[in-house]
Formats: C-alpha cells, sequence, structure tokens
C-alpha cells in the first residue's frame, strides 16, 4: 500500500521508535511528527495529554497515513486507546509490544516498570501484563527526572548515578529480574540504569519491540509497500526545527534535512 | 483604579511573585494565569516563547486588568518587550527589576546571572545591567536541570548539591559577589544555591524585586486601588486545576479555592 506510516512522539524521543523502522522497513514512507513545542507530556494531566494525542493523530491522518506508531509512552498509556476508537486507520502504541516482551521475558515472573509520572499512574504496563500473564508481579516506578537529564545530556554523571539508585532502590529490594523502560528518552541512560540494577536483569526497550510489532501488523494487513525503492522520511515539529534537527542527528546517527514547523493547536 | 492586576507565568513558579504581591498590595484584584499545560517555556525558542507569551497576555487583557507583571524570566527576557509594545496596558517584567537590584548590591562590580537557557541565551540580563552601570561585568550560566530538580522537591540531596557544583564552578572562579536567581523556580533550590557559591555572595531574587517595582509602577500611575477591603484573586491555568491547586498550597503557604482551567491555545 502506497500511504506513509506515521509516528508521533511528545518530543524527540520517538526518533528512537523511527529510527529501528527505517531499518527494519526501508520502503515504507515515513511521517514522524515531534510535539517539541508543548513536551514532555509526562507531568500533565490526562485530560491535557488526551486532549495534545488527539491534535497529533489528526495531523498525521491528515496526511493519508495508513497506520500511526505513538512512539510517546505517555500518549500510549494515557490516551491512545480513546483517540485510536475515534479513527478508522490502525494504530499501535509502545505499552503492549514492551509489555509482551517483558511477560515473555521473566523467568522469575517480577516485572518492574519504570516511566513517567503519567504513565506509571496510568497502570498501563501493569494491566497489559496481568492480561497477558496474571501469574506475573509488576513493581512500578515513576522517575520523572530521567527525561531532564536524557535530554540534558547528564548520562555518565554521579549525580545521575544517584538519582538512577535512588528511583531503583525498591526494584532491587523486590527482587525483578526484567526492567521495562517504559520512556523512549530511558534508553539514553542505559547504562546508568543497568548498572544501578546490578547483573541479571533484562531491560526491554518498548521502542525497539514497537518497531516489530508495527512491522508484523503490517504484514498481517496486508498494508506493507513493495518494491525496492528506499521510503521517503518526512519530519514536522510544534517549534522551530533547529534544535530538533541537531538532536535527531544524535538520535538518527545521520543528518535529516527536511523539518517543517506546524502550529498543531489548530488541530 | 478598580481593574485588576494580572500575573502570568509558564507555570506555577510565579506564584512566588504573587505571593509578594498580595502582601506588599492587599487592596489589588489579581488574576493570575499559569501555563501549566504548556511549561516549561526555558528550553523553548524564542518564536514560541513569543507565541506563549502574546497569548497569555491575550488572556490577561481579557480580564480588563489595569496592569501586566510577567512574573516568568524566560518570557521577560525573550518576548514580553515586542508583546507589550502591541498593548496599550502597562507591563513589567521580572528582568529589569533583578537587574537593578544586583546593580545595586554588588561592591566588587562583578555579577553573576543564572537562567534557563533561553533566558540565559538571550543575553537579557547582562545587557540590562550594562545599561544601568557598565562597570559591571556580568557572568552568565544556564542551569536547565534546576526546574524539573525544583519542581521534583529535589531539594536538600547530594545529587542536587552535585549538579550546583558543576553549574555553579565558573561563577566561584570569576569571583562574583552577587548572584541574580533569574528563574523563579530557583528561590526555591536557594539554600544548595548559596552553599555552592559559599560565603559573601548575596543572591537577588528577581521575583520579591518584581513585586516592588509593580508596587511602584502602580503609585507612580495612579492606579493603585483605594479602600480598605481586600483584592479578590482569581487563578486560571491552561490544564486541570488539581495539582497547581497542590502545589499552590507550599508555593502561598495557603489553600485557594477559585482555580480555572482555560483552553489558552484559542488566545
Amino acid at each position: 500500500m502506497e500511504g506513509p506510516i506515521g509516528i508521533f512522539d511528545s518530543g524527540v524521543g520517538g526518533l528512537t521508535v523511527a529510527r529501528e523502522v527505517f531499518k527494519i522497513l526501508p520502503a515504507e514512507a515515513v511521517v514522524y511528527f515531534g510535539d517539541v513545542g508543548r513536551s514532555p507530556y509526562g507531568g500533565r494531566s490526562k485530560e491535557i495529554i488526551a486532549q495534545f494525542t488527539a491534535q497529533d493523530v489528526a495531523f498525521l491522518t491528515e496526511h493519508r497515513v495508513k497506520f500511526v506508531i505513538c512512539a510517546c509512552n505517555t500518549a500510549s498509556a494515557v490516551a491512545l486507546h480513546e483517540v485510536a476508537g475515534r479513527h478508522c486507520v490502525p494504530m499501535v502504541g509502545v505499552i503492549e509490544p514492551g509489555a509482551r516482551a517483558a511477560a515473555a521475558r521473566t523467568r522469575a515472573g517480577r516485572v518492574g516498570v519504570i516511566g513517567t509520572t503519567a504513565t506509571i499512574n496510568s497502570d498501563a504496563y501493569a494491566r497489559t501484563i496481568r492480561g497477558i500473564d496474571p501469574a506475573v508481579k509488576v513493581f512500578s516506578v515513576a522517575c520523572p527526572l530521567f527525561v531532564p537529564l536524557a535530554e540534558e545530556g547528564y548520562i555518565e554523571r554521579e549525580a545521575t548515578r544517584l538519582i538512577a539508585r535512588d528511583y531503583l532502590k525498591t526494584m532491587r529490594d523486590v527482587g525483578i529480574d526484567t526492567l521495562i523502560l517504559g520512556c523512549t528518552h530511558y534508553p539514553l541512560l542505559r547504562s546508568v540504569i543497568a548498572e544501578a540494577m546490578g547483573d541479571g536483569v533484562a531491560l526491554i526497550d518498548s521502542g525497539e519491540e514497537t518497531a516489530r510489532a508495527a512491522r508484523d501488523a503490517l504484514v498481517a494487513g496486508g498494508l506493507l509497500r513493495g518494491g525496492e525503492a528506499p521510503g521517503e522520511h518526512t519530519f514536522y515539529v510544534s517549534d522551530v526545527p533547529e534544535k530538533f534537527t541537531q538532536v535527531a542527528a544524535r538520535f538518527l546517527g545521520t543528518m535529516i534535512d527536511r523539518v517543517t514547523r506546524v502550529d498543531i493547536s489548530r488541530y
């Protein structure tokens, strides 16, 4: 099918999902929207996250996307289900792929989830994992400082290690063997999180899992694009594109040239 | 004069200014708008901060305010001057009052300014201080992690001390004797900042200075409200009011009951 895949996120974090999609679905055209003008979503209310998510999806559907990937954990956890019900385009969020991977991975039946305050308060990961395997125990902790630390590049620093040890202390105490990185920024802090958790804990990157789930859904739905020609990638943001372009180079490992600003409040 | 004073901020930080206004101008009615649905402003572009500031002011002028206080350092630094030029209501931002206080206070003629990335990049404090006293040397450092640390209540913690020492190292090295807290959140970290700077450095709270400047401007402009009756205080926010009400109790030291949500994107 000819339409592009739409990917949206509250900002730049979703580019980790986009990178994976570019890799495993090279023939697909992709329209990416990053709501950098209103990020981060993770500390906001359910109501406003729902409003922002509806606008993000409305923007993408205007681009005649055949499939929508919600790369934002907060939007996926809080609002996607409701918004998806109002559209006929198929959509996938990051919660279910991450939850499935964790449920399949845990040996001890004890899974940890870390994410933004809104994601954790929604209980979406725990609910989804219980739906897959009611025997799995889920422990959740919000880590609100991880997003600003990752965005500021405050990674291999003693302060970040102290904050990670502080946030993850209860996770260590309850003896999980699998930890879901339930926010697209967290893979940037993977080494610090791994160090704080110690050996023997598998880290699940929901973004990576989601790209694979999207491919499976496209195959199952007969929506794959044929041919050998590489798909076109276009990027839209809700603030001026300069900063996004810089950060995108770090996230994607390549420069992008076409980034357009849109007024998302009009959707 | 009968109209209320309008105060706006990117979120809750401006309540430190509002508290001061309530204290020194008890007869004045005040309309407060906190753009919590789009906060923080400090990492965004000049363009989008200007758009948000224009909407915040448009909302207040619809409430027939006689005077506007921009309690947000970022908006004051980047956009207020331009927005003020399009309205006939007098306005004051936090930059000039803070700059005046610092220029008056320094003995060594060496002033430091800390703030968000947008505030520091604008060079607004340095430019204003040089305008007041060209002999004063100004040193500026952006401290982007201070806002999330303050909002998370991550105050008396070793990680916060390490980050403060890191951010303020060059400030210590250059030998300033006066430091402007150029963000309304920073007074919450006052003890940590004071510790990192060591003795002999005066900390200037721009918010406090601004409340006094507003009173002076109202007196000079014949805009003071007469009578003994306490003024009414009303609060508007751009996200659901619950979280704001909680945080407001901490900032104001008293519960507020009337908080209304508005859709600021329509202004």
